[in-house]
């Protein structure tokens, strides 16, 4: 058998919006997808059996966590994160920078890279590009985000500058550090806050060096979703037609249906496990808080269209006591609902560009989230 | 289809030790069996399905916890217990007594029955045998418990007798107020401490009232293995051979070796999905804890011999790497490893008892516990 060469090809394209197939040595993914999050080496709350139920083609992990925890050489001594997690198919890493500006204490930005402490046991650590690079290749990850700088907003013109310039130079060492291999791939993160100048700099840049994909960073960080696809109008169309695009920590159903419409191929967030966690379900009719006591006594499916496990077998009254009750359960049905219904939203997504009814699909589909849990 | 009548038939006996067949309205359970506790209407981290591929062929409700949420009356109107948690299986659920005594609050306990506040907000209750009979034919359980009062230990003869004829009042009660149904049952209680002429009392007392199998209580209370089965090893001869024997709330899988060898049918106990929650392993070699260092490098399964999810696909090291991150699948994992181990350990046992190897296949499993994780 010979490993697949890691590839993108379109399949259809509706207006903007585009149905693609990635191939990589780990399998194939027909976009838009969304990437569930398994920070630690697994989807919080699942088996990977259930994360594959869901009908999920490619999860994420999150570099930070995987260095200080298990660490990455004994990832790798482990046979890699593929094989530590059960998860054959696909996997992307991030490069562990946005994390560390987030969790992680005493953080110090240099041109080499940054240095910080562990929010875990106060382990001084360093991450370079080239370090970040090496680190994901000791995962054994599918698609490798380069190292870049997250620009916070609101910043000036000059900051977004600054900050975005640096993550083309770490883009270089990054891209330089990366070792090649069939089927596996490497993407560039485009920044530059809400500046079309500096989106356009930064997609130009990043384009040069050729990557496997290309993300676009530095959104869904406080500017709400208007200003987010205000910026993704301009920046979809300075990335190459024929490379999978990546939206970063994006976001709410409404913001995945947005930006796919903008020719985004590919979301991760924590949102539909998160919201598995606390009792928010994300429904064809809207969203629900299952400790809700209106669902006390609703014998009805959570979501009645819906083939996963929590709608096929149990009833909204069942997840209201689990969630009541503070059972463990609870956020393992309803982390795999929200997680199903993440995929079927891309699914059904992909079957209206396919047809050329993605602006309908749309419609419909947010109409029905207006109807609410009695309808 | 007819509903089988409730039935306890022997396929093999080996010295004491019974291998049997239960026979209800929701199922077969060949003897000796271990229940599951599924405290609240889940075994804690596990979905029913996950419960299932355990081997497990019936589980246990707990009445108290129920009682008070989501109430009797609710998992009534949801469709019985069975439908509620997605486990058509034999249910046994216990009296709520017990649980009364352990957790609630401003118990009084009367000749009429038990006055008690709840836990989780205050509320008043009154648990009378009626009552808790009433509450386990709403819940749709397959075996009903009488309401008894579990003796404390130590205690003097006087204590003991006063008490177990309290129970015995209330098996009558419990008895009379029980609604016969084709493949449901009710057990009485034995109790009497560790005073043999009072085990012998409560149990003729009891067969007196024809229970469908009988459950002897008042054990594992603090008394110690060895005053355990010095009680066993004369109380089960009290019980009649054609009828199923259940020895509450046990307990550790030599306990359960022990209690076997005494003609005990059937156990249930928290340990297995507690310990699977605190990291701590049952395995052919022993309890491991998998938050030991031992383990962050370990790339052999947890326990070679086991089919589980857990050990058919995961590292020891990975256990532990989610133990350390205190990730909900340590304990999903575990707790399914653990309650495959205790079904393993009772299929092993009746396999033994009927081909009359009851006795080395104990010796075989207690030299293995010596071994170690590392053997």
């Amino acid at each position: 058998m010979t490993t697949p060469e890691f590839s993108f090809t379109l399949a259809g394209q509706d207006g903007r919006a585009r149905a693609g197939m990635l191939k990589t040595a780990h399998g194939e993914v027909p976009t838009p997808t969304f990437m569930a999050v398994g920070t630690a080496g697994t989807v919080k709350a699942m088996t990977a059996d259930a994360v594959r139920a869901t009908g999920a083609k490619i999860v994420l992990g999150n570099t930070y966590h995987l260095m200080l925890r298990p660490t990455a050489e004994r990832v790798a001594r482990l046979g890699g994160l593929h094989k530590m997690m059960d998860w054959p198919g696909p996997i992307l890493t991030d490069s562990g920078g946005f994390q560390i500006m987030s969790l992680a204490k005493l953080r110090r930005l240099e041109e080499k890279g940054v240095t910080f402490r562990s929010h875990i046991d106060g382990t001084t650590y360093e991450l370079t590009p080239e370090y970040s690079t090496e680190i994901q290749h000791l995962l054994d990850s599918t698609i490798t985000m380069q190292l870049d700088e997250c620009t916070k907003f609101p910043a000036t013109h000059r900051e977004a500058k600054d900050s975005m310039e640096l993550s083309i130079r770490w883009a270089k060492r990054s891209r330089d550090a990366f070792i090649t291999r069939p089927g596996y791939g490497q993407f560039g993160i485009m920044q530059g806050n809400v500046y079309e100048d500096l989106r356009h700099y930064s997609a130009l840049a990043l384009v040069d060096l050729d990557f496997e994909g290309y993300a676009i960073g530095g959104l869904a960080v406080g500017e709400g979703q208007a200003v987010m696809f205000e910026v993704l109008d301009y920046c979809t169309d300075f990335l190459p037609v024929s490379k999978p695009r990546y939206l970063m920590g994006v976001g709410t159903p409404d913001d995945l249906l947005g930006s796919v419409a903008r020719g985004v191929d590919m979301f991760d967030c924590v949102m539909p496990t998160r919201a598995g966690r606390t009792a928010r379900a994300f429904t064809a009719k809207g969203v629900f808080n299952m400790r809700n006591a209106r669902f006390q006594d609703d014998t009805r499916a959570l979501d009645e269209n819906c083939a996963c496990l929590c709608c096929t077998r149990h009833t909204r009254a069942y997840l209201h006591h689990l969630f009541r009750c503070e059972e463990m359960l609870g956020p393992m049905l309803l982390t795999t609902h929200n997680l199903t219904y993440y995929q079927s939203l891309m699914q059904g997504a992909r079957a209206a560009i396919l047809t050329r009814e993605y602006e309908s699909y749309c419609a419909d589909v947010r109409d029905n989230w207006q109807r609410g849990p009695d309808s």
